[in-house]
């Protein structure tokens, strides 16, 4: 968990209004959840790996008995706190749907937490910035996500990011061609998550180790072709899958690049997603200027009926917030007028005040800065916070670059 | 603990933003820390009586044994979610000081969590928006922090907001004036904090329950006078308070209404504010339409150095948001350009996604709808949710209104 220090945080808020305005420009409306949610909810089952991370909140008031009558720690835990977004966007729905639009465009802007063991880059606090349409069932809510994410992600500054698509129907397709019984799909699917990590050979002695018959994939993966295919369309996706595809799910993925953009999308058919909740079209956002993904999503449509008893679709997009924010250089459109008013002590503190009145009504931001012995170094400091000008004149308001 | 839905949490990010804007045009910085601190500095006595509201999150990877084991709740706890900002603070400030400005302007705008007993307008999870600065000794801290509260509370559209102020220095010259003994001011003055419940009367009486002298302050009370004197100055301080007021304290504050602006303080000589820790001047943000105060805040000179070891002067004020954000009206700046693109089922995915990209391109927030065989309830739907054009042509985007 870590602190976040005035730069640091201008430059986090900055982010977040941008992706916020621009999801909001897009037709997304903005929920938000509490922090903790039921310890039941959470241990339904719905968050997969992540719901052993999750922190236990304690009951309160609770009494030496009950500890020593605890069966375990879960006992004396009824609140936790969120690991993700979409189980809350889920008892969300569920909860307010009767006063929602019929087809609800979500923003969910907010930290998560994991009780991670500490390690480089994984932080137990993190911001997720998520997207769902819920209730649109057809490849249009794709469209719209997809849409929007590359104009949030266009807005940011990030030049040349593309949306690498699969879809969970052609994987479980594929793996039916290549031969793999249905009872080990979702074995042969954690091994060919990797195949970014450990390559087709890798994949291939890992599938073997597994008992798993992978001569058919082994001869797929020899074709003399490379992994992208462009532009993103009927014959790229065609090229990358065995023969045999589902032809309404390309038909689907093709509509899709030709509202998207057919140079922002690239087919992928050995992307798997983990989360094993997804039904549809799954998505990774990438960029050229990093080897990891910066976000991913896919349709989802069981997952919101568990809650609600009945089918609801439901497909979302998180963007990866805490990667992002390393990689942008977003303007603070406020630093080009931040000055500093350096005064003398024994100012009438009624000058000063009426003197910083004045500089914010022309826009500008101010900081009182009591003239110190030494200025040279103070203004430096204040260069390095984001000031721009300064002025030693209370009276006239002449302003000077603090270059 | 609530839920946002897209209407309310429109208003409060807005609410947020302007009151982010403001305070960063006053010079003042954001910082964010981590919702969760180590449990035994949520318990170091620093909270008063909000320490024992600590939600507990409990340690990881208990066994039984630990359970069996445990003395009491907190055996089992290691982190708890932060019950105010001045804590975390405190501890952000013993941390980063050699990274800060040597007068540091905090903004902190974050949830906090309270365990408190279900009852109206008490809530479990709440916002605090507090601005502090840590470093600056005199009045100046209070007077720029005041003139930043009030500008942020015009901004916010709350005419006639004022700030009655005390100072806890005269408060105890006036216990002492009243011939209370040093050791029953802190009981003396739970009493006189009640004042605007129980009346003159009632303090009396309950001092007297208290075995406590009240006859000089009886005498007092019964001066024919007001109890707000105006307009702020030294003559109006003086008439409020009992003979042998300090000259230095009543000095700043004469300063202090000079700079803030004398039409915008009004002196409180009961003013207590419950926290045991301030050491100065005190304030409370009131508005004519609500009986309740809308923040408050204070100099607290003793509390930093607890944690740093060397004392450090401060000072803060902590604007009361979830009371704020229900008497505020702040205009959505994009709701007068939010449009409804209303498109029949078929219409090729590629020209709506266009479609959305012009408008879009022009300013606008753009909604898509899919066009149900009613449209009349579906607009007013739309009207609802803030929009206020629509458009059912894809091609020309004919812009309608939607009243």
């Amino acid at each position: 968990m870590r602190d976040f220090l005035p730069a640091e945080k201008a430059r986090r808020e900055r982010v977040l209004r941008v992706i916020r305005d621009s999801y909001r420009a897009h037709g997304f409306d903005e929920i938000e959840t509490p922090v903790m949610e039921d310890s039941d909810r959470l241990h339904a089952g719905l968050g997969g790996d992540n719901e052993k991370l999750a922190f236990g909140v304690m009951k309160r008031a609770l009494t030496r008995d009950d500890l020593q009558n605890a069966q375990t720690p879960l006992d004396l835990v009824d609140l936790g706190l969120r690991f993700d977004l979409t189980v809350p966007l889920a008892r969300f729905y569920a909860t307010h749907r009767a006063e929602l639009p019929a087809v609800f465009r979500s923003i969910q802007i907010a930290p998560v937490w994991r009780a991670e063991r500490p390690q480089k880059g994984r932080f137990r606090q993190f911001v997720q910035c998520d997207i769902d349409i819920i209730g649109e069932p057809g490849i249009a809510a794709e469209a719209e996500l997809l849409t929007a994410t590359l104009a949030t992600v266009d807005a940011l500054g990030l030049e040349g990011a593309t949306i690498r698509v699969n879809d969970r129907r052609l994987l479980i397709g594929m793996l039916t061609a290549f031969g793999f019984a249905p009872g080990t799909h979702d074995s042969a699917l954690i091994t060919i998550d990797k195949l970014d990590k450990i390559g087709h050979d890798g994949v291939v002695a890992e599938l073997r180790e597994k008992r798993l018959d992978a001569d058919r994939l082994e001869t797929f993966f020899r074709r003399p072709q490379t992994m992208e295919w462009n532009p993103f369309g009927e014959r790229a996706i065609r090229k990358a899958l065995p023969d045999g595809a589902d032809d309404d799910v390309v038909a689907q993925l093709v509509e899709l690049g030709d509202a998207v953009g057919v140079d922002r999308l690239v087919f992928d058919p050995f992307l798997v997603r983990g989360m094993g909740y997804y039904t549809g079209p799954i998505f990774e956002l990438a960029h050229p200027s990093v080897s990891y993904s910066l976000g991913g999503g896919g349709r989802y449509d069981g997952m919101i009926g568990r809650f609600l008893g009945s089918e609801v679709p439901a497909t979302g997009f998180s963007l990866g917030f805490e990667r992002l924010v390393d990689l942008v250089e977003v303007a603070d459109a406020a630093s080009a007028d931040a000055v500093a008013l350096v005064y003398e002590r024994g100012t009438p503190l009624a000058t000063l005040l009426d003197a910083q009145r004045a500089l914010v009504a022309r826009g500008m931001r101010v900081r009182l800065l009591a003239r110190p012995k030494n200025l040279k170094p103070a203004l430096e400091a204040l260069k390095s916070d984001g000031f721009t000008k300064f002025t030693t004149d209370p009276a006239t308001l002449e302003l000077r670059g603090l270059d």
